[in-house]
């Protein structure tokens, strides 16, 4: 069984790379940080007798040999980046619960058939490089390399460069890579599994996200001669389409979600009427036709604003990711060992992307949700306690070992 | 009389240093752009025989010497620096066009009694170094010296910093300089004097502008799995927010003015929910006790908007510039002078804030308006014909000729 001290004990020593005042962690995709953590990755699975390498988009593989050479690997993992002002779990708790296994099996002195892995996928949160997943999305064959690759941060800089610069280039094709399984646990980031008081979320699959860039064209004016009659007020326009989309999500309560993130305008004078308005958009729902229509709405709707508030408006999708539904038997190993160990448990829906999403279009793929504090997740004050990150750790070494019987 | 060809010649010239794609001028003030066209400015008021001295603000004073050198000088001027995509009239015109007057004299071999000033204030438009109209603020008593100094732009670099670097640090110090009179020349930057074709309008005052700071708290949460009854959504927040800002000036149409020109939100991150939006307003109105009012009322709607929507609001003013009446016998000097000369011409009260409103407070001043395009100003398009500018810089002249004759 897992060793629950150990684990927390590397939860806490990650924390310190990128560690916040508020105590969460600032650790953007391919930083300094982000080398720190990916080093200190290393060196923990080699001492548990792995071997570590990157493939050509940055993932970092710890691999610990099988007694069947030949056999392909079963897969743990999730990434170990975070958002601007993230957490200690979000991600990490896939990698470290990864490592918790493999020096569970160490320290008993077990093998298994399959050779076993734990993954690091490189930009995850999509935070410093948009969108989210891209490395495991190049893996699944969502993206290719070239387009991840020429992906810019808000200061110009391209993964690419930052791969190159940190040294995560290995001379393995990102996606030529085959696994026999793969299984991710992360905590639930929602307040499901809290609320009704279940220690595991058995994952059967995750919701479909588009995502949008709208920019607003009115035009510039000064703010002590112009009537209010006379302007074109991107920002205004814009403070009118910020509340039609949270109106989408109202009209396809509960499941549907809307937000806006980023937002920015120009020229940004304080005397000056804004010209342009650009920000994004995200539109969640777990039924793909439904998410069709809750996208056809939210167009339907900034056209409407832009004509009666006399802006231009245009929207681009920048990011599609479907709804995704597991690996039955992946999905199995998980539901069967949280009964064996007497843990309470619930099928649930993820809320937001994983890796899982895009490994799972080519390896059989299953997820496990532990709760955290009151859902709260890219947020500072995420928290989730060693009790049930332990569980969640021990349901995935049980799926692990199932999955290497078969 | 005035030149109209070599003042033309002058805009256009000026008009290269910052000029952008689209025809206007990006020169923030105390940038490498300001710093040619201050070289400029001092070569060419040299070349008519002038002298030219910095402040310790970095005002700088063009000198023609009168025939009694114990009189106060009478000013004219405006400020040479632009908004971030500017035009190329604002400000420049007032201080071209008092070059105007100096070649008008120097062509025509005349002397007056008073010394002669042509004065390029600093940082007028606040659009680098908040709020505006700060080195005459300064020199009028409105500001310190070393809240001036202090204020920094949005890369951090201060005002004092910036003044230092390009050498516009003068031995004077700012606000020990006795004038007789101030005259600014200006376009109108609004619609009023285009609609009723006419060429000069009589600036009676200026009208009450107060700036605030906004900061809406909420709090972070992932975007893909906090129900939407769960947000605590800043950005939803501030959208309701400036809807409500726009109500304030619609509450006190047609004369009240309501403007948000700068918004950022936190932590920026398209797939989080903003947890801290920031928001710059900008309400004026001509009469003091209705904008007091207009303060109210927006105050009061801030503080509604919140509580509806679940966040916190804190509201810091950041400027007050109470609405100003020129002097008398100034304006007289204006209004004789255009009659004189056969213009047509109206009273007309200032929307823009101008150099003109703090120095007013120590010197007798008083201003004249000209045209502009559709009233459109603190923008790219911005535009003046010849015959109105050449006519605007005509009246001043004259109106100095009249001052000088007192
Ligand atoms: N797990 C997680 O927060 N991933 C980011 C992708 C998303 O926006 O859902
Ligand atoms: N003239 C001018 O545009 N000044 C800027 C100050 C203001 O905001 O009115």
């Amino acid at each position: 069984t897992i060793n629950g001290q150990a684990l927390w004990h590397d939860l806490v020593t990650t924390a310190a790379f990128g560690g916040t005042e508020k105590g969460g962690v600032c650790r953007l995709a391919l930083t300094d940080e982000d080398a720190q953590v990916r080093a200190w990755f290393e060196q923990t699975c080699k001492a548990l007798g792995c071997t570590v390498t990157y493939d050509s988009m940055g993932n970092q593989f710890a691999r610990r040999a099988g007694t069947q050479s030949d056999l392909p690997p079963i897969m743990m993992g999730s990434h170990l980046d975070t958002q601007v002002t993230g957490g200690r779990f979000d991600g990490i708790l896939g990698v470290l619960g990864g490592v918790a296994v493999l020096r569970a099996l160490h320290d008993a002195g077990v093998s298994t058939q399959h050779p076993l892995e734990v993954v690091n996928w490189t930009n995850e949160e999509g935070a410093r490089f948009t969108p989210p997943m891209l490395a495991s999305g190049v893996f699944g064959g969502a993206f290719t390399e070239e387009f991840a690759g020429s992906r810019a941060d808000a200061a110009g800089v391209t993964l690419r460069q930052e791969l190159e610069r940190g040294g995560f280039v290995g001379a393995e094709q990102c996606g030529q890579h085959p696994a026999a399984a793969y299984f991710e646990l992360h905590i639930e980031q929602g307040p499901v599994l809290e609320a009704e008081e279940r220690t595991i979320g058995v994952v059967t699959g995750v919701q479909g996200m588009r995502w949008y860039e709208v920019v607003v064209r009115g035009r510039s004016a000064h703010a002590g001669t112009t009537p209010m009659p006379m302007r074109k007020d991107a920002l205004l326009a814009a403070a009118r389409m910020i509340e039609q989309v949270n109106a989408v999500a109202q009209d396809y309560a509960p499941d549907g979600l809307s937000t806006i993130g980023i937002i920015t305008a120009l020229p940004a004078s304080s005397n000056v009427v804004p010209r342009e308005v650009r920000f994004t958009v995200d539109l969640r729902n777990p039924s793909e036709p439904v998410l069709q229509a809750m996208e056809q709405d939210f167009l339907q709707r900034m056209q409407a604003c832009a004509q009666t508030s006399g802006v231009q408006v245009e929207v681009t999708p920048t990011w599609n990711s479907p709804a995704v539904h597991f690996d039955t038997r992946c999905v199995a190993c998980v539901k069967d060992s949280t009964q064996e160990l007497g843990y309470t448990m619930r099928d649930i829906v993820s809320g937001a992307g994983h890796d899982a999403v895009y490994v799972s279009r080519v390896v059989p793929t299953a997820m496990i949700f532990v709760p955290c504090l009151h859902g709260i997740s890219h947020n500072e004050a995420e928290s989730a306690t060693p009790e049930d990150v332990t569980a969640g750790s021990n349901v995935l070494l049980h799926a692990v070992m199932k999955a290497d019987e078969v």
